[in-house]
């Protein structure tokens, strides 16, 4: 049995917490928290909520540590600090940041013997990986991501920093004709406007201030300016009702030309359609998690990412069934 | 450089020649064959054919051989001969024979030092290692392959075989109803009849005999019996014209459950839409005959399949950019 503590108990944690359940070559030791242990209950198993400052008493009975923690203040201190005592596994997804954290997480991996795996999830995660395979296979080609329908809970926080906002709900969605468009191999240029659109679904406290807050949400830099923004102004109780999931999914879309004249199409597509944005990450992790235990069981220690990993170390398969049902 | 060697030179051979011409560290140096060296002109480059038997000359002089015989009588023997004395790649697609391909190939590549990959290609191949990943994220799910829609060599030539058939082409359809099934997440089940239909394109002899062949085409055995198939008859004029190219590609589909109580469905989905299947199958041979050259220069041998492989040994990337632009 592999043995697996989770650090970090929000959607995430328990997206990893209910995928583990499903693995039967793991079993989930720790739940480690920040809030006081005793107001979490966990839904698999009793007793095994601890502070997050306890952790390293577990050094000997935890085999790989899952952070659930997010990508702006947890993960950036919280990977490179627990690696020194555990094999890790985290979502770290700020792309711009990546390649500090890579640096400094190996270095003190390397330092504790231990493996990490940082940045897995499915974007970045299986769409990264899909897309450095589909570039690799066709190196004259174009790849295109898309992203949704799906909930942001960055832009839904956004949304809901603004004055007079009660609550509210953010979806991406890819614009269709782009997506024919790149399907059909046309190979467009596309702006951010006319790849993606977005939804907002808003609560607001007085109806009198819908339309600042529209005109608000609408020029926010970054988030809603470059984009076509429709705001929809609901009730709480229909924003609960029917905006209470956390769907997401995307495409990750590659067009490329072979032949001696480059004469020849060819399009790849992956594409995901996720009921649970966090159950599904969460799933992506504990595969992973595997991963982490096999590498460190091979005396291998440092930092990898998805580009790393071969297929066969996130099976719980055995090669030969692999070789036998699968190829 | 990676220096290349091209055995077999049909369709898949030009197909890998075209695809060595696309990476810019590749370069090939030779192409062998059983023919006349001499009645072959290839594309890009002159002077570089050679008998088969002149293969062993070359042990210094390439890095990769890249196997393009076919799976019934080539490889079966070619890939544990050639892998004595060098690097190899190969398409091996018979499923009932792979374990026991893969044991002959492991056994002659580890005395001599050198490294196989077998198996690769679309499917046996990628296809092969999206169904891997996709169970090893989602491990409570179904995995569902449709083929098409394509040519299938195997089922033109059955048709072929007929007496009084001049020429034939014959297409995998996938059933677009069963697809949607899968795709909605019902998670049918499918017998061999629900998933594919097969469309042949036939040219008699004689117009008389046209009722026979239809009726030896709908009950041949393993081919045919088991699937809606529709014949048309047309000019050998008409074939040439409408159905000379190699198009194929098909669909992997992963529907899994998550949650506490399995409430949450996702769905994983991989295609491909290939004008020219040999030219594609070249490709994935090419960027595999990468990662048998990069893991051999760490002096690794045996056998492996693509569920070894990891992203970064395939692509023509350094990792700092796969990380910085990939990730």
């Amino acid at each position: 049995m592999i043995r697996v503590g989770i650090c970090g108990y929000g959607n995430l944690g328990k997206g990893v917490e209910s995928a583990i359940q499903q693995n039967e070559d793991m079993e989930l030791v720790g739940i480690f928290t920040r809030r006081n242990p005793k107001e979490i209950q966990p839904k698999t198993k009793k007793g095994i909520v601890y502070k997050i400052e306890e952790m390293k008493k577990f050094k000997d009975q935890i085999d790989v540590m899952i952070l659930c923690g997010g990508s702006a203040t947890d993960l950036p201190w919280q990977t490179p600090e627990i690696v020194k005592d555990f094999n890790v596994v985290d979502s770290f997804d700020t792309h711009a940041k990546v390649a500090e954290h890579f640096l400094k997480v190996d270095k003190n991996a390397v330092e504790s013997r231990k493996i990490a795996i940082i940045s897995t999830g499915w974007d970045p995660g299986m769409f990264s990986l899909n897309r450095a395979m589909m570039e690799a296979i066709l190196p004259n080609g174009k790849v295109y991501t898309f992203w949704g329908k799906g909930v942001s809970q960055g832009h839904s926080d956004a949304i809901r920093r603004i004055k007079g906002v009660v609550d509210a709900r953010q979806y991406t969605i890819p614009v269709e004709e782009a997506l024919e468009k790149v399907r059909n191999g046309e190979n467009p240029e596309l702006t951010t406007r006319q790849k993606h659109i977005r939804e907002c679904f808003v609560v607001a406290e007085n109806k009198s201030e819908e339309q600042r807050i529209e005109k608000e949400i609408k020029e926010m830099p970054n988030y809603f300016a470059d984009y076509d923004t429709t705001v929809h102004f609901v009730s709480l109780e229909e924003l609960h009702q029917n905006h209470s999931g956390i769907p997401h999914g995307g495409f990750v879309i590659h067009t490329g030309k072979t032949g001696f004249d480059l004469e020849n199409n060819h399009i790849i597509e992956y594409n995901l359609k996720l009921d649970s944005n966090p159950e599904f990450t969460g799933s992506v992790l504990v595969a992973y998690a595997r991963a982490a235990y096999r590498l460190n069981a091979r005396k291998e220690c440092g930092c990898r990412t998805v580009f790393d990993i071969a297929a066969r170390d996130l099976s719980i398969k055995s090669y030969e069934e692999l070789i036998k049902n699968t190829l």
